[in-house]
């Protein structure tokens, strides 16, 4: 398959890479920033353009893996091309292309992608949708070239995902950083959590989460919890949070 | 070494295991509920107590693996041993172990522990800590028998830990329940979101957290936010979490 990716982002590279790995011919990679395009095309052995006049128009495939804000922008310059056109975003929907006439879809990876870490994409969870059947059938067998893991799910439950993957994934992430920095001013190694924060999610790839919840608040030990608050007195906004979660586990597990 | 357990909780059950599984010799488990003390006694070939007066005077090593709040009262029982005592909590000051004469110290592993997983010491930090510098070498010998991660640690530095702790294991787990719920209630499966859940954790085993933030917040994405926010309009309470959380990362990354 002749797969054009607009963007040069962390989904845009891992993706390009997992389907270049794949065997689909990735010929294009545009992006505004001609030199961010050559970065990722020339990895992939690719073309790179910035400029819209120079995107071919005959590729089956175009990816656009673009802010959420820019994808409509974006696909506003693909209206003389053939192929199919998806995005990749959890929150957006389907007709921001479909109104553009375009042949549409969806290729959301659900995962959380840094520069920094290579990863592979064979457990990776794809969400695919598209407008037209056949389209649907192109999509899901690409998605299972590259995962055993794919999902058809329309727009509604697609952004719900996007909205669980905030708790599951972005603010556990922060509440790991609120623990590096008390530890950081208390001269003790962030390392140290290490282990505990592998378990805690180790635990749940076999458990539901509700039935391994450990802790004071779970264990209504309010003891343990006002020694807890009253540690964090000269840091309202962590004792915010703290008091905020607390309570959230004492409702859930009444 | 002679040990004896007191108590037949996640701890215990852990710990006493990892002791025999190193040779030492776990003599007695005692627990108030002596089914209780049976159970991991059994697995462990030691003998079931449920009366202090059956408690052995001679063995090296006391491990009081109880409820916070019953350390106290289980301490108080061990007047006549001669041997090291220690107890098994974050949170717990040495000194109420000593103020009973005991010889004293502390013997608390970081990790969440669940009778449904098995998991092994190799890797789990130990935090010791004694009053006589000769009863810390003892810990220290038998903490790197069964683990390379062996911190001596004050009181004070424990505890701080152990708040920490709630942060990096306690919530995300939680959040993890809450993005279950809201999953569930869109008949969508809890297990869509597993890989992105390990993901989040092992990225954290080679970054520190700061550095590897994603997701709306971060980005200063206030449309996704606001989307997301009026998705939970029925779920007030998960909407105060969402907000809490996303201004807390907004306030990190400013």
């Amino acid at each position: 398959m002749d797969v054009v990716i607009l963007g040069s982002g962390n989904v845009a590279t891992h993706l390009a890479k997992a389907l270049k790995a794949e065997g689909e011919n990735v010929v294009q990679v545009y992006s505004q920033n001609l030199d961010n395009a050559k970065l990722l095309a020339t990895e992939i052995g690719a073309d790179a353009i910035a400029n819209y006049t120079n995107l071919i128009s005959t590729a089956d495939l175009y990816i656009i893996s673009v802010k959420d804000d820019a994808i409509n922008e974006v696909a506003a310059q693909l209206k003389n091309v053939k192929g199919l056109v998806v995005h990749t975003s959890g929150t957006t929907d389907i007709n921001v292309l479909s109104k553009h006439g375009l042949k549409s879809g969806v290729f959301y990876p659900l995962q959380t992608f840094s520069k920094a870490k290579s990863i592979s994409f064979d457990n990776i969870p794809l969400c695919i949708e598209a407008e037209i059947e056949s389209d649907l059938d192109t999509l899901e067998k690409l998605a299972n070239s590259l995962t055993s893991k794919v999902y058809k799910l329309n727009g509604e439950k697609r952004k719900v995902l996007h909205l669980t993957a905030v708790f599951a994934c972005n603010f556990p992430n922060h509440l790991y950083a609120l623990a590096a920095k008390i530890l950081d001013s208390n001269q003790l190694e962030f390392d140290i959590l290490r282990p505990l924060i592998f378990e805690t999610a180790d635990k749940v790839m076999t458990n539901l989460p509700i039935d391994v919840q450990t802790g004071p608040a779970v264990r209504d030990d309010q003891n343990t919890i006002n020694k807890h608050l009253s540690m964090l007195n000269n840091l309202p906004e962590l004792q915010d949070i703290y008091q905020t979660l607390s309570n959230s586990i004492k409702i859930t597990h009444k």
